[in-house]
């Protein structure tokens, strides 16, 4: 039986250790946080004692991690994992993170002819509890087919987007659309009742005409309209407006460094940032609708 | 049988009139340009000497015209079509026009006791020209039920949207987050291949998963990844950019009548600008890629 | 002494109907609102019995009204002012409104052989009180030189921008470089603070440098900067919001007709609009920078 | 006299370096370019072996680089400035880089007991050239107090915006404000001269009333309405497109990490992205018009 090391036991690393260990892995975790590991060892995993203890005979590890400034502390330097890792040992970085720093770990990992993968996720916790997130993966063949049985007991829908890297980049990427699309059904939604349009009957006709799209049909920012909506139940996440906001500033950090222009894209991350700053970050992103709405609590 | 009046035989009026007299209507046309009066005729319609002589024993008139300005100027005043009309004459403007326009002409036919219906279409040349057009329709029940056979013999898909002036308003913000979305999906797609993303990876991650809309799964603004993408015919219209920035304007001057905050079709009608500014009107509106990638053709 | 009819007695026609009065003219009022009406006979102006009472005897007539559909419902049609005028009278509409509409007035009075002038103003309540208004004139050459000298006194500053129209194009002109002055200063010292750098540093520098603008220098709104900012008195205007949100919808309204692309404009048009639409038209426009900062109250 | 080492002799660097000499001081450069190092030479000034070469004997050493990854390169790590560096030499960076990366060697500096500011220009070659710079400077004050007279060797202009990288961030938020003044002006302008305003009599307006702005009064993008502007001379550069796209990335790289809402910020970064990537980046700021325009060329 495999041993594989999980470093970041937090909301979504402890679910998705926990499906590793169901599928059959020796686990051995690790967090900062001393009430995740505790948390970790009533899920039934072994802990160790420190960070790089989830080295020790591990086949694989897997780190789930705020953002690249972690990813890069964890991985770099004297006493990071790379530097204490066996030849053979893969690592699969699940965290969402900037393009830049993930390539700066494959290249590391590289130098140092340690296989790496990024695979960040989707599907919240809701996904990562049940087993049915989907990982964006970047990396080389050969690792994405070791890695692959390991991502099916926390997964269902695996994707290998390139090298390394691209996994982060497909995210944010889509993402950027889906950004765009809550903010773009919300402002017409609002124009149509403004112009005395039932929005029902704007659903009716959009869901099925050329305004179509996956925000529209499945997260519907007006109450009543689709019944997977956090509109439904008073915009309690689902996906939180904090976690869309952190990928629209990861997709403007990507594009800043690669110079492309998105100028909604921009404008995106500029109307989170208003509507997070104004403290509604732990409400659902489809909440947005009440920024466009002048909407006062 | 039936006879109807209608106003307005351009590109999209012509194959709409010419669709009522195959589906049986005895139809009687006019166009301000000789030209278009000649290809009518040619194409076996009957037609007036003067405007108003489509009113003549009509059940019905159709109008089809380029903007507010003239759908006011052709039914209002004391020479204009209301004016003519005979009681229970049956009034349907396919154009697609401003909202308040299209009330306007509403309020002063229901002034007179005349039915009006608005029904913009969306489909382009070749819908109407098939008879697969979409009519969103606003106005009374009645005055629909009345001219669904119309409809019938021009389209195929037909919504009734509420009252007078509705259609104008579900057909502008449907468009304006198609609109939005083909930038949306210019600006990944853009930024995808910046950061060393494949479309075709792009693609078959997106089209499956949350950013998924209309705009990329059938009109793709990169070539070579959808089928149906004017795209892959050198971004030959298809649904032309100056028209999608027609509509986006429609939209921004509904919303700055109803107070409705757009921050992102305002950018969208903006950037439609630019590109239609630099000359590129004529072609498809996937095309805007162009202007987003800094391409200099 | 020549006799001066003057319709609409507001916030600002009575001010500046009183100051004509003081400079030695005949003034006769009118306004739709009985209170406004009492207001300036209490003020000891004369009162007309119904709008076109001002015409009677009339050597000029001034009108400042809310906006373009009052402008032409008063100027238009058979019971207008244009149609009731003697020839010789002289029209000065001192309202903000849409470009198009004013010169459909203009071009209405033209047809009848009638001057006219469009002079809509800037500098407020208190301008118009003190006699120091700015009036941005647009007209003919010898209907301005008629009309000078009662600008003269209701104002200080006097500049004829050309044609019929034209004084209405540079008032929205120069006010939406105003509204976006303002945000770019709000997002600059906003983007300063968080970066720990102090407001008032950042104005000695910026005052001095290539970022200053007016906005800047006597309405900055960040309070304790500069003494004449409404920030400093809790965004008590001043120039309220709800103003500044009007002249950038006309901005947009004639871009939109022009064809011109002003994506700047059309996003600070959307920010005003979210700000008002929560509540704060009555603010200062200095206020936005709550919206920039995500304050809650 | 003191001996000053500097490392970066490019466009900007060298006219510094050679108006320290000429200021008294004995300047030790060098540059990784060796045409550089010649033209340096050339220009009398001595050029050291390697990087660190400009150490010894220095009292103080000036960096002038391009972005944010050359000077952590070139001050981090173990043959980085500040290891070789004696106890009492003076750091005194004027690159113009991102806020994190300047803080980040400000504490590096601090953590040896080493003295360092940032202290980026403004000015262009022209004022590197004659010696009228302005220095926008961020550290400790005994520091600022020590490198004030090389500054005045090098500059006119010299402000103290607080601790370590203020000197990053006031430059980022002035240049933030200057690059969305010139947007919004060319907007203005077009926008006008579409409505049929003369853009002489815009200038005359709006140069005395509140849309009053540095960029309006000193680089107009219109032709013939200010002497000092580039328009006048085909917008030969003045200050480079693609130095403002520069600018305008930092800041907001800047406001994502500080969690700051630029909305315009945003889109004027992204607007002088798409002129950049189309080809104008050497092409002076003020072009930008062009892009409003829809200038073909």
């Amino acid at each position: 039986m495999a041993r594989i090391g999980f470093l970041g036991l937090g909301n979504m690393g402890l679910p998705m250790a926990r499906n590793l260990k169901k599928g059959g892995y020796e686990v051995v975790g690790f967090d900062v946080v001393p009430a995740a590991c505790k948390a970790a060892v009533e899920a039934g995993l072994d802990i160790a004692t420190e960070p790089r203890g989830v080295l020790e005979g591990a086949e694989a590890v897997v780190t789930m991690l705020p953002a690249g400034e972690h990813v890069r502390a964890v991985y770099l330097g004297d006493d990071g994992l790379l530097a204490g890792a066996a030849q053979g040992t893969l690592f699969i970085d699940c965290s969402t993170i900037d393009v830049a720093s993930s390539r700066e770990v494959h290249a590391a990992a590289a130098a140092q002819g340690l296989a790496m993968l990024d695979a960040p996720v989707s599907g919240g916790v809701g996904g990562a509890d049940a087993g049915t997130l989907t990982f964006m993966v970047g990396g080389p063949d050969d690792a994405f087919a070791r890695a692959k049985p390991l991502f099916e007991s926390m997964g269902r829908n695996i994707v290998h987007a390139g090298g390394g890297g691209n996994g982060q980049a497909a995210k944010i990427c889509n993402n950027m659309i889906l950004g765009i699309s809550m903010i773009a059904v919300a402002e017409a939604f609002s124009l149509g009742e403004r112009l005395g349009l039932d929005p029902k009957v704007l659903f009716q006709i959009s869901s099925k005409a050329s305004g179509s799209c996956w925000a529209m049909l499945n997260h519907n920012p007006v109450p009543g309209i689709v019944e997977t909506s956090a509109a439904n139940r008073n915009y309690q996440p689902g996906f939180a407006a904090a976690m869309m906001h952190k990928d629209l500033k990861l997709a403007q950090t990507a594009a800043n460094h690669a110079g492309a222009a998105t100028p909604l894209g921009a404008e995106a991350a500029a109307l989170y940032t208003l509507f997070v700053n104004a403290g509604n970050g732990g409400l659902d992103y489809s909440a947005i609708i009440k920024l466009i709405q002048g909407a006062k609590d």
